[in-house]
């Protein structure tokens, strides 16, 4: 049985300043519980789950620091609408850019605001094997649980660091490549081998501080009506259209 | 001033149920209600705004079947967690699928449920020029709010129907193209001049009664670990690659 402590602890992680000073964050769902249970048990904080996930799951029944809860006290704890039948407390990773920017790709998030593009940016960084991505410090919080449900598992996969975007984008030495109005359509243009694509946020763009770093401007072409795609839509065509074999 | 009953019949339209007997739906906010003024007038059944918006916006001032409404009268008739400053009620439109569905592109959406990704999607059909979308029974209903606002006002031009989609798709003459695990790698695949792309459902993909009657079978491959990718985002790269200049 859950303490009344206890409960208000795991609750009390539904606020990012909470998140921050504990460097803890919820992942809720049978999938992605097992997911942490099978890559990174290491970072599992504690686990908690019903009577019946545990039993039906050898990876749980292993995993030492859990807690079994009714699903009444499961729903206490739940940041879901429908709580599921486990939970975990994860810690955060730390993350190193630095040493590997100079490889591959990067995303650089400028300003990303909704949590679901959020997650969903992260699934697709995922799915395209990025390196990792880079947030403003103006984006959703990662750890939020509407970015970590959106991602689907992703977020213990991908590589995610927060930074003050102009500062860090000026120090880099590779491509930067950004969409924007007027620039390069992106079947014409030849993605180099490394680099770090930019998307802006989802009414504004990429801010003006940034967009006058970028080394290469690339766009989507339209063929219909519609103003604008969506930011996590517009990321996908891009990763798409980079990881395409020619 | 809004009588209760007008507010109370303007609520009603929350429910797709109500929508159907009407034959009505709404759309909320400034730039969704402009673009109606601009391209539907005629499908304008009325048009609810607060003064100040009127005073600005000379279409709305010369649109005939409109009625003042203050802020809070605003937010009692909006779905909007936030109310804007207009709304309207829109009459559906009637549309005629078999005339066209012989040339050109159209998407066949076989029980898409989140609205989010349903209007994410009829946005994306605008954006590349599509002849228009055939929903499942099943899908959400195009015009719940969140569909509605999640378009981005491509509701109003796209063209969308809702049939038995197993029925339809069974007679008629154009390819029939659906993303399926072991189909061809897009990139390699050369898209027929007319056809309808089949999108499946979140979880489950396309059902296999209408997966059996696929013509071509295709699929994005994956660089990395995600298990999946959103529908949304999946039909993005698809209709990238379907519009893509060779």
């Amino acid at each position: 049985m859950l303490s009344k402590n206890e409960v208000k602890y795991i609750q009390s992680l539904s606020h990012k300043k909470r998140r921050e000073e504990e460097n803890l964050f919820i992942a809720e769902g049978s999938k992605i519980v097992l997911e942490c249970l099978k890559e990174i048990p290491h970072q599992i904080f504690r686990l908690y789950a019903t009577d019946e996930y545990i039993q039906l799951h050898q990876l749980a029944q292993d995993f030492s620091d859990k807690v079994i809860v009714t699903e009444e006290e499961m729903e206490r704890i739940s940041q879901l609408q429908t709580a599921q039948q486990a939970l975990v407390i994860l810690k955060k990773k730390s993350v190193e850019t630095n040493k590997t920017i100079n490889d591959g790709w990067w995303l650089a998030l400028d300003g990303i605001r909704d949590p679901g593009n959020m997650g969903t940016i992260i699934r697709l960084a995922d799915w395209f094997g990025l390196n990792g991505i880079i947030c403003s410090e103006d984006c959703a919080d990662i750890y939020n649980s509407k970015v970590v449900q959106a991602s689907m598992g992703s977020i213990i996969r991908v590589s995610i660091v927060e930074k003050n975007l102009q500062l860090y984008l000026s120090d880099v030495k590779v491509p930067l490549v950004g969409a924007v109005l007027g620039g390069k359509e992106i079947s014409a243009y030849k993605f180099p081998s490394k680099g770090i694509l930019v998307i802006g946020n989802e009414s504004a763009g990429i801010r003006k501080e940034i967009s006058s770093l970028l080394t290469d401007k690339i766009m989507i072409p339209r063929f219909g009506q519609a103003e604008s795609l969506n930011a996590a839509i517009a990321t996908g065509i891009f990763l798409w259209e980079l990881n395409r074999p020619v």
